[in-house]
C-alpha cells in the first residue's frame, strides 16, 4: 500500500492519532486552517525552518525512514539550540512521491513524534502535498527564550575563545562508514548513529545560557570551518583555530585521510562558543550539569584572517560545505 | 547564469538585500541560525504552512515566476484570514533544481517580497536547498489575532446561514483558459488573474471578525465542496447548498461544461463563514467597509447530510478535491 493509494485524508488522520494530545498552549490544533497557540508571557519567539530532500541531505536507501523523521527535527532543534531556545511548536511540511510505501510513511512519522517528544516540542500542524520528485521533508519551529538568554552569532569580540561541545567528524566518519558497507568497529558504529541521529545541543545551550557563559553562538549544520567563519565574519573579527586541540571522533582516523580537513567539514550539529576570557571556568561539566565534553579550540582575532594552526605551519582555513543551506 | 552556477550565499545575500529592513519587533532577522521576534501582547499566535511543487501546484510553464512567488504567500495569507488573524512574519524555504534560471528565482522572489510587503508580513527567515527534483516552494507563516477575534471552522451550529466572500470557479475558469492557449474574453482574463493572483481575503475577515458577524470560517483552498464539508463535519453539522444562490464567476458558462460542478472544486481561495440567524444584516458592505460582495449560499443543518439543492431536486454534495492538501 501507497501513500498515493490511501489518500490525503487518511493519512493526516492517521498522523492525528500517532501525536500526543498537546497542552493548554495549543489553543486549535490540527485541522483548521492553521494552528492557533499562546506564546509564553515575556519571552520572545525564535523561528527557523529546514528542508531534508531525499538524495541530497538525507538518502533514504542508507538511512530508516524513522531517522529522517528524527533528523529533519533534530536540524531544527539544532538551529533553536544555538539560539538559546527551548522548542515549542513544530509545522511539518511532507511532500511525496505517491510511490511511497504507506509504511515508509509510518515510520517517518513515527520518528518526528518520537524526537520532537523527547523535547517537548509539539507538532500542531502542516500540510501534505504529493510530488513527482524526491521525497521533501520541511520543519518550521518555533521556540522561545527569555531576552537576556538569547544567544546569537554575531556578538563575539576579538579576544573571545572558541569552544566547542562534543566531538567533530562523527558525522563525516559516520557516513563514509555506511557507503563502505557498514561500520565494523565500535568507534565506526559510534560515528553512524552521530551521522543517522544527530542529537541537538539544546540541554547544553541553555545551560551555557544560564550560566552567562558565552558571548556568542552557532550550530555547525555545515560544518566546523564553515561555523567559524559565520561566526567570526557576522561578529566583525578574524579566528585562529588550533587543528591539535580539536576534539576529532575516534572513527575519524581509522574512515578518513586526512582526519582534520574531514572533521573541519563533518555537519555534526555541535555548537561552537565564542567564551570572554575568564568565563571559561563557568564551562566546567560540574557546573552546567550536562556530560558533554567542551574543549577550547581557538580563539577570536582583530586581524580579520581564519587561520588553521597546525604543526607544520599556519594555513588558511578551508571553505565550509556549500551545498545550498541555511538563510 | 543558474542558481547552482551562483551558489547558496549569494543567493541569500541578494534575497536580502531585495526585502526590506524588518522592524522593531524583529530582534534577529535572516542571517543567524533562526530568527527572534517580539510577539504582540496580549495576542494569540496563528501558525500555518503551504506548499507549491512544480507541476501539482503550480506549472511554471502557464505561471510567471513573479506569480508562484506571490502565490506561496497568498495561499498562507488565506489560512490566516481563515482565522481572522493578521499576518506578522514568514519562512521561505525553497526548494531549487540548480539549472534554474537566476532570473527566475529573482522573479520568484520579488513576487514573495511583493505579496508580503503589501500585507506587511515580514520575511524573516528561511533556508535554499538544491534537488534533482522540481521546484519547492514552502512557506510557513505567523500570525496575530486577538483571542475574541478568533475565527475557527469547528464552531458553526445547525441553523447558521452560509455566506460567501466574492465568486467561486474563477481560478478553475481561469486555468481552463490558460491551458486551452490563453483568455480570449474579459471574463476570461479576470479568471486568469484570480487563477494566477489569487487575494487572501484578509480585510474581509478582519471585517466581520470585527463585526462579530460570523460564528466559523473556513479559507477555499480545496474548493466550496470540500470546504462546506470541511466546516460541518468539523461543526458537527450537515449542511444545505443552493445551487442557483452560488455566485458563479461569469467566466464559467464561457468555458465549462458543468459551471455547478466546477464552481464547487475551484480552488479560489474565498472565505466561507458561518453567519448565526439574524446577524447577516452585519455583512453588509456598507458597515464592512470592503468592496467585496458577501452571499448567502445556504445553510448548517442538524441533519448531518451533506445536500446541493438543484432546481431538479435535492443531490449529495459532491466529494471536494482531494489532491494531498493541507493538515
Amino acid at each position: 500500500m501507497t501513500v498515493g493509494e490511501r489518500g490525503e485524508h487518511a493519512l493526516i488522520e492517521w498522523l492525528c492519532r500517532r501525536l500526543p494530545r498537546p497542552g493548554p498552549d495549543v489553543i486549535v490544533g490540527i485541522g483548521d486552517d492553521a494552528a492557533v497557540v499562546r506564546s509564553p508571557r515575556g519571552a520572545l519567539l525564535v523561528q527557523t525552518t529546514d528542508t531534508l530532500v531525499d538524495g541530497v541531505h538525507v538518502d533514504t536507501r542508507l538511512m530508516a525512514p524513522h531517522d529522517v523523521g528524527r533528523r529533519a527535527v533534530a536540524v531544527n532543534l539544532s538551529d533553536l539550540a544555538a539560539m538559546g531556545a527551548r522548542p515549542e511548536w513544530l509545522l511539518l511540511s511532507l511532500v511525496l512521491p505517491p510511490s511511497l510505501p504507506l509504511a515508509t510513511f509510518g515510520a517517518l512519522v513515527e520518528g518526528v513524534a518520537d524526537e520532537a517528544g523527547r523535547w517537548n516540542a509539539r507538532v500542531i500542524g502542516g500540510n501534505i502535498t504529493q510530488s513527482p520528485g524526491p521525497l521533501v521533508v520541511d520543519v518550521a519551529a518555533t521556540g522561545s527564550v527569555r531576552p537576556r538568554r538569547l544567544l546569537r552569532r554575531d556578538t563575539g569580540r576579538a579576544g573571545d575563545e572558541l569552544w566547542l561541545t562534543g566531538t567533530v567528524g562523527g558525522a563525516a566518519a559516520g557516513l563514509a562508514a555506511l557507503r563502505s558497507g557498514g561500520p565494523a568497529t565500535e568507534a565506526a558504529l559510534d560515528a553512524a548513529a552521530r551521522y543517522l541521529t544527530p542529537t541537538p545541543r539544546l540541554r547544553e545551550a541553555w545551560a551555557v545560557a544560564r550560566e552567562r557563559a558565552v558571548r556568542a553562538a552557532i550550530d555547525l549544520s555545515d560544518g566546523l570551518a564553515d561555523g567559524v567563519r559565520q561566526l567570526a565574519t557576522a561578529s566583525g573579527t578574524g579566528a585562529r583555530l588550533d587543528a591539535t586541540a580539536l576534539p576529532l571522533h575516534p572513527a575519524l582516523a581509522e574512515l578518513c585521510d586526512d582526519p582534520v580537513a574531514t572533521g573541519l567539514a563533518s555537519d555534526d550539529y555541535e555548537l561552537l562558543l565564542a567564551v570572554p576570557p575568564g568565563a571559561a571556568r563557568r564551562l566546567t561539566a560540574n557546573r552546567l550539569r550536562v556530560a558533554t565534553p567542551f574543549t577550547r579550540i581557538g580563539v577570536l582575532t582583530a586581524v580579520p584572517d581564519l587561520v588553521l594552526v597546525r604543526p607544520s605551519g599556519d594555513e588558511p582555513l578551508p571553505a565550509g560545505f556549500e551545498h545550498f543551506a541555511q538563510v
